[in-house]
Formats: structure tokens, C-alpha cells, sequence
């Protein structure tokens, strides 16, 4: 019994985990050392410095926390609101909903912006509300890993400011793969996750707090119902008294540590166009094949696109055979999209020509498709 | 700026995290695939079964939190407390000191049975406490890793369990150093960490429940406070049904899964006698250096040796010495034996008879002290 003796290779092309470097994968194997090691103290300090300069943020208090994405969305959560605060969440896929759990889990009053799944939540929406009764924070999804929809978010900042409200904003799947801009955009507390556009395994998740977000959070009159994130202790871990919290996870910050760095040689912005090519010819690719594309052009998400199989196709065959014959990994889809779309992934190290004609090749064979109708057409887009 | 290409190659004799054997390594350095993968629910399966035997447990509920070892401890004090449960902590470290914390957080009516630091807690006092008032949850610390004091077990879970209430037990800095027989001492929550006795590195963390405490889960009245540690989800994630809640540590299971067949490879009970011996001879060594033991002989936790200095030494010095000029890291005091002691770890793959005389020369040399006495001393404690 040792399955790990014949674990397979796969190409990871679904909504997260991405395609790992070899090199991420190397550093992550370098002999662990201690968590209070002043060797390590400099790793933490650099994965800070590369943090900031890929949030767009100058926000001192810019961690990694010891979970995945979603325990960084909770600590977001949990750390700056308080029991009985109003949260207005914009709620338009799987991500919004859990935030307006977790939300209410902290004690919130909640209102849900609801829309349609597949659309962004529209600024008005957000003005009338703060307009009709003052809210502590909104929250909001900028990659909604369900559906593929990029939140637009000219405004928003400055609405949310003008309200006296904090803005969060999930960025698990948008960070590394397109435009963050959080000081820019006037975000208060944001998070993400390793192992989408950044391409670092599943374990750590960024997190980092505005001026604004640390006081509210100084000012709390009731503890952070959680120990383990109690960004008021972790703080003390990341910050100048290198206070014991808990241990780190030392090996999973050299991952993030190399990510960041192969992030940052490549540049941000060589980054985003990348991906945004890529992701163009992936729509080409299967519209060629009679897919239809689940969200309006001006409001996908390049990293990930969400699409309908067309008439004949069932979509869970289609992935089994994708994975089982092909060794490539995308993802079906979730809550009322089950059975309805599947989610392919371009993201991080797993956005390149290769494997965008890999999983188009394979999609033809898979659809019995003469001809490479659907390379085609993705090479017409790159071109 | 790169730290990663500079970093040190220690020896970890402190608290935790311990050293790694390069297997392990290398297997979390094997290729990332998706959480939902039919060859990584293999690889889940399977460290369940190894959890399980390492525990030395039946419980069907047997996972791997995606945190470090306190978010486990977290995971196990919200999801089997309620608000208004009355809950009574055995406080002889700083662990039993977070569980007070944690369970005061989790809405309990807590108290707590102080004893001094460096004593077990005795049957006496819990049972004094349940007769006096009946109690929801007892929650105690197996291996007291700010003391190195390890809690004797006889008798506890049948006296709690007399009483109605759940024992809930930290072995954290004792699996798969000494013995630790749950399902015999009638344990109903337990969780550890990785990067202790197992020597995996930290970022996960083993938690069991029994059926007793899955009953209590199943009949709270409130949510659990925690939606990332809500075990009654998680719990649909590595139980049949596979349903996704949050990206598994895909890599972290990996090592986990490597160094849990290594511990099975060895045996339990070999690995606790090897434990153990060299425990003893650290002792010999110490005290043949003049270093005071700080927890009596019959209650000392094998994996970790807490030491007052002698005259004269300076702990902080000490360990800095040891670090700089020997790439050898011990742990300084926490709270109130900060200053006061240092403790020594000889956990997992760093319990070695090199180890041990690498440490004990160091230090000869570092205080001086020739014709190794230290070395000669537990030389004779091994024979």
C-alpha cells in the first residue's frame, strides 16, 4: 500500500490547484529550520516585501496565513468585523455566498446584493444600499472562481469610503493572473491563495490589511472568535516582536517564497497579458467546437473560463476522459452549474501555448472533431 | 535578494518543528494534482488508515486539519464546545493555558484546575471538579510542551466519561514519541502535529473524534463558530461523499503520508523505546554538566527535556552559541520560564545517538568544560 509510489502526472488546467514550477517545488523540499531561525525570519521578510509588491499595497501588515485560501478569507472576515456590525456582500457565485456565511458565523447583520450568477455585482447596487442604511463593511469577490466573472472595480473604493464602510475583496483567483491594484482601488482587506495564478501548492494564503482595517480591528470590544486567526497575535509573529504564535508552515513559505520570486521576474504586468492571451484563444478554441462561453466577453476572467458543453456532450464524461486519457485536470462546476458547465483553467505556470493546445487536441479527439477546427482558431487568436 | 539560496542546514533540537528525513522531503515534492483527484483520494485513504494506527484509534473520523497543530487544537475545542457548556482545563503550561483561551473564545464556562509548571494533573482534581459540578468537556495536555511534563492517563477517560463529559486530549509533542492508546484510555478528541515526533514539517495536523463527540457535534444548536474548522463539513470532504469544502494541502499530505509510513515502517513501540533511551542519556548528560532537570523523573515527556542552567550560564547566550556555531537549535523557556530554561528536543528522525553526542560536545565546549563528561555520561545511560 503506497500510493504515492505511483502518483500520476497531470496537467492542472481546472479552477485551482495550478501547474507547480519545478523550481517551487524544489525550494519547498530545502531542509526545514526553525520558525523562530533568524534564517527564516529573512525568508518571512522577503515573502512580505514580494507579497506587497504583487498586491499592489504598501500595507505593512501583508502575511501569509498558515491555511488555504479560505482560512484567509475567514481571518478577513473575522478580524474586521464585529458582532452586530452591518456587511453587505455582493453575492454572485460560490464565493460570495461563503463570505456571507462566514460573515454571519462572526455575528454580522448581513445584507446579500444578489445577482445573477455569471454577472458581475453592478456599482449602483452597492450605492443604493450604503445610501439606504450605513453598513461597517462591504465585501465583494474580484475572481468568482464559480463562474469565471471579474468584478469591474472603478469606484468602489471611493463609494465605500465616502459610506464610512471598509471594502474587502476576494482575490483568490484574480492575483497573479490579472490586475490587483489595491491601493489603487482603495481595498481595505484582501486574500488569495497559493495555488491559483501564483502557482505555489495549496497551504498558505495571503493576507494583508489596510490602516484603516488594523484600526477597526484595535478597536474591537469582543476577541476574534477564532485563536488561530487572531490577526491582533499574528501580527506580532510577522511584525518587528517576531512574538511566538504558532509554528509556521516553514516549508510551504519557501514555496511562496520562489513563487513570488519567478512571479516578479516574469513581471506583473508580462504576467497579465499572458494570461489574457492565452485565455482569448481558449474562447476561440471552444467556440470552434459549439461550447458556449457562460459569461459576457467584457466580464470574464482570463485565468478562468466557465463554458456550457454543447448539445451531446455531457460534461462529467468529458472531464473523466479528459483526466483519465489525457492526464489533464479541469473542473466541473458547482452549485446550480453542476452538471451544466465545466471550468478550465489557464492560470500561473499552467498558462502557456502548450497546453492550450494540449487540452484543445484533446477536446477535439474526445468529440470525435476532424480537422483541429479548435487549434486553429486559438492560433488565429494568438496571432 | 534571495534568503532561499543561503539557508542554513540545522540540527532541530528545540520544541519542534524537528528535523525531516529527506524521504519525506522528497515525497512532498512530488508533482501537485487537484484535491479531488481519484489518486489523491488514495493517497487521503491512506493516511487515514496510518493516522489511525498511529493513534492507536477505531475512530472513523481520523483526518488531517489544513493548519498547523494549533489550528487543530482549535478545530477540536469549537466543533465539541457549545456556548454555555461548562468546560474544565487541566493549566500547567502555555497549552493549557490556549485551550482556556480557545474554549473561553467558543463561548464555555470555563475553569480552570492550576497546577504548578512542571507537574501532571492529578486524578484528584478532575474528579474533585466533576463531582462538584457536572461538566460538558475536560480538556488536558498529554505532553506539556512548554514544561515537558507528560500527563498520566490512568483512569481519566472512565472518570469523565462516569461523569458525562468528553475528554479532549493535546498530543501534539507526544505522538509517535510515547505511547498514546486513545481508543484505550478513552479518549474522545485528540489532535497532534506534524513536526514533532512524526517529523513531518509543520503545516497540517492530525484530529480524531469519537462517536461520542460526532454525537455531540451532530446535536449543537448553534453553528460552529468557524467555517474553515467546521468539522461537520470537513468532515463530508474526507469521509464518502468527497465533497469539496476548501483546497486540501495537496504536497503537505504528501509528506504527511511519507513520514507516517516511516514511523509504521519502524514500529510504535520501537520508536517510543528509541525515544526513550535517548531521553535518559540526554539526561545523564545534562546533569553530569551540571544542569538542573526541571520536571521530576516520573513525570518527564521523553521527546522534550526542559533544563534549568547552571551558575553562571546565560540560557539566551547558550542558545545562541549553539545555533551560530553549531547549527544546532534548542528552544528557549515561554511565559514564565522565559530566561529560566532551555528545552531540548530529541523528537522523531533528530532522536539520534549522533544527535545526542553533537549536542552534548557542544555544549561541553561551549561551557568550557573538558574531558567530556557529558558524552561519557550518556554513553553509560545507553549501555
Amino acid at each position: 500500500m503506497n500510493s504515492l509510489e505511483k502518483l500520476p502526472q497531470r496537467t492542472l488546467m481546472g479552477p485551482g490547484p495550478s501547474d507547480v514550477e519545478p523550481a517551487v517545488l524544489e525550494a519547498m523540499a530545502l531542509p526545514t529550520i526553525g520558525h523562530l531561525d533568524p534564517a527564516f525570519l529573512e525568508v518571512m521578510d522577503e515573502v512580505q516585501q514580494m507579497l506587497r509588491q504583487v498586491m499592489q499595497t504598501e500595507n505593512e501588515f501583508t502575511i501569509a496565513v498558515s491555511g488555504t485560501g479560505s482560512a484567509a478569507m475567514e481571518a478577513a472576515v473575522i478580524n474586521i468585523v464585529s458582532p452586530g456590525d452591518r456587511v453587505v456582500v455582493g453575492v454572485n457565485g460560490v464565493f460570495g455566498t461563503r463570505l456571507v456565511d462566514m460573515a454571519g458565523r462572526a455575528g454580522a447583520e448581513v445584507e446579500s446584493l444578489e445577482f445573477p450568477w455569471g454577472e458581475p455585482i453592478p456599482l449602483e447596487a452597492v450605492e443604493e444600499s450604503l445610501a439606504r442604511k450605513a453598513a461597517d463593511v462591504v465585501m465583494l469577490v474580484h475572481g468568482e472562481t464559480s463562474t469565471g466573472v471579474r468584478q469591474p472595480m472603478e469606484g468602489l473604493g471611493e463609494l465605500c469610503h465616502e459610506h464610512g464602510a471598509l471594502l474587502l475583496l476576494d482575490c483568490v483567483t484574480s492575483l497573479g493572473g490579472v490586475e490587483v491594484a489595491l491601493d489603487d482601488w482603495g481595498v481595505d482587506a484582501c486574500y488569495s491563495g497559493t495555488q491559483k495564478c501564483l502557482s505555489v501548492p495549496p497551504g498558505l494564503a495571503p493576507l494583508t490589511f489596510s490602516s484603516r482595517a488594523l484600526d477597526k480591528l484595535d478597536s474591537r470590544e469582543s476577541r476574534v472568535p477564532s485563536w488561530y486567526l487572531d490577526m491582533s497575535m499574528v501580527r506580532d509573529y510577522w511584525g518587528a516582536d517576531r512574538k511566538y504564535h504558532h509554528t509556521a508552515p516553514i516549508n510551504m513559505v519557501y514555496a511562496l517564497h520562489e513563487g513570488l520570486r519567478i512571479v516578479l521576474e516574469e513581471g506583473l504586468e508580462a504576467r497579465w497579458v499572458r494570461h489574457e492571451r492565452h485565455a482569448r484563444a481558449l474562447w476561440a478554441g471552444l467556440e470552434a467546437l459549439g461550447w458556449q462561453l457562460y459569461v459576457a466577453p467584457e466580464h470574464r476572467l482570463f485565468p478562468l473560463t466557465t463554458a456550457r458543453p454543447p448539445e451531446g456532450v455531457d460534461e462529467k464524461a468529458f472531464r473523466a476522459a479528459l483526466l483519465g486519457e489525457y492526464d489533464i485536470e479541469i473542473g466541473g462546476g458547482l452549485g446550480p452549474l453542476a452538471g451544466k458547465v465545466v471550468r478550465v483553467g489557464l492560470m500561473g505556470a499552467a498558462s502557456t501555448r502548450s497546453n492550450l493546445h494540449g487540452f484543445l487536441e484533446a477536446a477535439e479527439r474526445i468529440m470525435g472533431i476532424d480537422g483541429e477546427p479548435a487549434q486553429q482558431a486559438a492560433e488565429d487568436a494568438l496571432s
